[in-house]
């Protein structure tokens, strides 16, 4: 059930919607738009009856949800939602460029990464402090230490922090250190940890799961927000194919779709897919032009001593390269973008 | 490195080669086999020098391992392990039949369907209280209910209970009430998870993730084996790829495959992987006749009622048919099987 | 549209009902069965008025077809089709045992492997004298004299042949020396070839494409048939995914499939599916288990010497072993496929 | 074997070299570059002693090669190669824009579509008349008649024109009435009509398999040129995977790594690879961003009458904003590329 509320409903006609919603069993997420608010409502099995909610002040239509998701839906919210990240938005017109090395490793080397992605004038910055590591035996990043040093990247630099967390622990520091929690590509399906996450009061980056499909992957979303977090940005970050000239398959026309069906920002990470070095920056501009709301990359001073996929880093000169690229390609697409919308 | 004991050596022989190992700040994995015990140690970055053991008494040899994994490997135990589940194994020349619901919907049907199973002759009961689903809307489980339900199954039919846990508490609880924890397709590199499950005293029964290589299923269940739950089966239950005549594609390349690299036991999960009740029986004689050491079979007594996944479940009679066809293809390979061990 | 015969319909009705197809610039397809023979019309393009047929002498029911394939319908034939190649039958309960060496290399390797699959009891001698290659610098195949050296088997050994053929050429030389056509899996949608092979007098043995879907490897066969040639064989030889533990993966669920939607047999081939020698036997087994009506398989004298995918080929020993094993596993089938049927 | 000609080696020169290479039973392939030759040798089995050529004069160098491709291999020629198709280039440094119907199915239509193709300054027609169809029921195009519009369309306008072959019949028109002969994806490895296209006077365009490695689809363009036909353009227009919110998976990432091991030109075909017409347009401009020397697009007057395809088809006005964003991202391209070139 989706309720759209007049433009000129009150704040106090949207809370007593929520109210009858609530009185109900059910829950209710109200989603401010531009020119109207529609709330969502949740919890309910089976059909709810629209009479419930016609005669509402301030209504102006209850409508049927037929889709397996509900508040990640265009219906439910018109504009693409733009998610703030510390001080800086990601969505909405925006191109946000997340760098940074794979992994925390040492303060020097962190600081030596943020300095370049400061000057680029990128305002997000990566890595990650827990690393999902397909062996038991490989290096499981820094974990509450290399968080401290994010937080004293954040401080030295202006950057919004960006980091993965693995588990209920890692949010609670994500939360504490960082500005964004990210939920990697192996977890996207960990259901637990995604109605943890929706219930922290920062947002979320999702990655997509290695073989996800679309439907999947926005209902990964929707368990975020179901738990009323709905600060969520969508990764595509490659998928798994047959295809063996790069680590993954960037599947780039995940974007327009995420676009037509949602309201989410979505970014897509060149580095994790591709796996070399010298694809990154033809990838990067790719997802740009395919209209992706940003990129997250990888960048190392010196990429051959990475402790953990070095081959896909790129220099600080790539990274330079790949900003200014970004953006102009960014901007070709601006005026077709705004027609569309 | 793994320490190859001698045939003679002594069970103090082996506590002093591990004395040793935990000395040097790694881990000592013991693993008895047949005519002579190994020892595995985990923990060590980089290479052990073997002169440590070299000289130790009872030890035959110490050998450099250089493949990813060291736990799993048929390097440390020559013959298959058998995983004691309850009071019932699972390997080693068993055929484990494990039948049950989808999902525990309450405790009618499953005594219905737990008496069904017992008839057979099958040791092992099957279903889920806590149900991963795509969608945060669908039906999630009973929860701790369910795992009451499974108990008194246990009780009233001296079936072993194998059912899923999806976060640490649900393995508490499985601990609990059952006898062997399932890690379902989608928490396979839940690493969090895995090295919780790691730590549990129940076996654990780890499903391949849906675009999981071989190599990473087996490092899984080292996550596993890396804390000292030696206790490991694997489950194939397919596979994603383009096609779509069956819910997954079942693998079933990979029960020799895993027969060859490690010591560890693998059955197969026709149920889920075709998720068309009219494939089930095909496709769980090709697993036996493909040498897996069991089947994990959804049974229901109304399969077209089931809350959950009702089209892939065996009526009553098509499971009893599929019990005995099943045993009848695993005499067929027991002489071969026998040669070539 | 599909006219169905009735049981006591005479020859001639069914001619007359052929001679109102033709009349109407369409195509009639016999297609005897058991009890009745119905008819398949093609070439209509849009619906045709069933008032043509329904009132002509032995028509029981002329029924519009909306699935996309018509002439390999179980609608159109109720029980599965027995393909004779040369003198002997594929399909409808029998295990048909095809076995050779990958490439024709020369008479003695030839004569040595014919020997051996004679001996075991196997009618069909595989083989080929045109190899698709990969690389345009690899060993291309025998040809013609690679034919020549097949007839010959089949006179001194009374095995029946099935060899390739790439192109219209190639189906000619096939025709004249040998006693199916293979049409290999990279020119399942060579549709030019496919018309041709529907022209030709001798069987079919169609390879599923490495990506082919169940509906486009069923529409490949219909286009053989709808040249009149309706002895086709179909046969799953692995599909390409990310799963790099074999060479392909081989879907056998696509087994009961195509039981269940066409009157086609179907063999499967694990020794190009897997690559690998150690898992041909498992695989083999498990076909059989699924309800294949045959296996397909390569046998070498001496396999570390074969010119083409020697690392795959049993040796004559393994080859005897999976001989027996596979009709004990068959034999287990039986009753309960009889009485699905 | 791969001979490398000095800066200041004659035609002469060459000539010798190509001249002892078939002395010895192989055949030469000179390709000249900016500043100096190379020449490929094949049809040799095993390695070519240097020998035979290091003394020759103008012989820079004799190479092995041990890579499975050798003609197309940057190592032979260093700049990207330039195809001349009908009057107009394709690769180095242009971006070439193909348009035109799916299918050619009356003159009407086609004149329609190629005067707006024509008026956007797009150089290269499109537009089958061998239609490749899963279904043997369904319209296979209008054949040679459509061959003859395709001719007029050159004559009115200009356009050279790029269609499909689909067996040595198609080619052997293609070439009479075409600029370049189209081999379609399901042809990729119908080796027989690669080697008839490459006895072919005429450019081809090599459209990548469904499910072909890398590896395979240059190996596929080498079959071409090793009969002499140099003129080889590749197409990316995506791959089968599991995802199905379009029809194939663009897998860009190609582009990079075709450029890197080979001099061929590729171009990338959003229109296929996606099969809806919303993500065309997004997946044009990541091709071009990603560093693609063309697009092949489908444009069709009125979509929803196309007679095949039409839901991907673009409008006339779809199609022109495209063309202008496409080639506002090559700019952005072009510094940067030639830096690295």
């Amino acid at each position: 059930m989706l309720i759209v509320m007049r433009p000129d409903a009150t704040e106090s006609d949207v809370t007593r919607v929520i109210e009858v919603i609530e009185s109900l069993g059910f829950r209710g997420h109200a989603m401010p738009g531009e020119t109207r608010t529609a709330v969502g409502v949740t919890g309910n099995r089976g059909s709810v009856d629209p009479a419930h909610f016609e005669n509402l002040p301030g209504v102006a239509e209850a409508i049927r949800v037929t889709k397996p998701y509900k508040l990640i839906s265009r219906d439910l919210r018109l504009e693409t939602s733009v998610v703030k990240v510390g001080n800086a938005p990601i969505g909405g017109g925006n191109l946000a460029i997340i760098a940074g090395p794979c992994a925390i490793e040492n303060r020097k080397q962190v600081f030596a990464v943020a300095e370049t992605v400061a000057k680029s004038g990128a305002r997000f910055f990566r890595g990650g402090a827990f690393k999902p590591r397909t062996s038991p035996y490989a290096f499981q990043g820094m974990g509450e230490e290399g968080l401290k040093i994010l937080a004293d990247v954040r401080e030295e630099f202006g950057l919004n922090i960006i980091t993965e967390a693995m588990d209920e622990r890692g949010i609670d520091l994500v939360v504490k250190y960082g500005d964004c929690i990210q939920i990697g590509a192996r977890n996207m399906q960990n259901f637990s940890l995604l109605k943890y996450a929706g219930q922290a009061r920062k947002p979320v980056l999702l990655k997509r799961g290695m073989s996800a499909t679309l439907d999947e992957f926005l209902l990964a979303a929707e368990y975020i927000m179901a738990e009323r977090n709905y600060d969520v940005i969508l990764c595509e970050r490659g998928i798994r194919t047959f295809a063996d000239h790069a680590r993954n398959t960037l599947d780039l026309s995940v974007v327009p779709a995420v676009h037509r069906l949602t309201h989410l920002p979505i970014i897509v990470d060149p580095s994790h897919a591709t796996g070399h070095n010298y694809m990154v920056n033809a990838m990067a501009r790719a997802g740009v032009a395919a209209g992706a709301d940003g990129l997250i990359i990888e960048v190392h001073p010196c990429p051959e001593e990475a402790l953990c996929d070095g081959a896909q880093a790129l220099t600080p000169q790539q990274y330079a390269e790949l900003y200014e690229q970004a953006h102009r390609i960014h901007e070709v697409l601006q005026p077709a973008e705004a027609a569309v919308a």
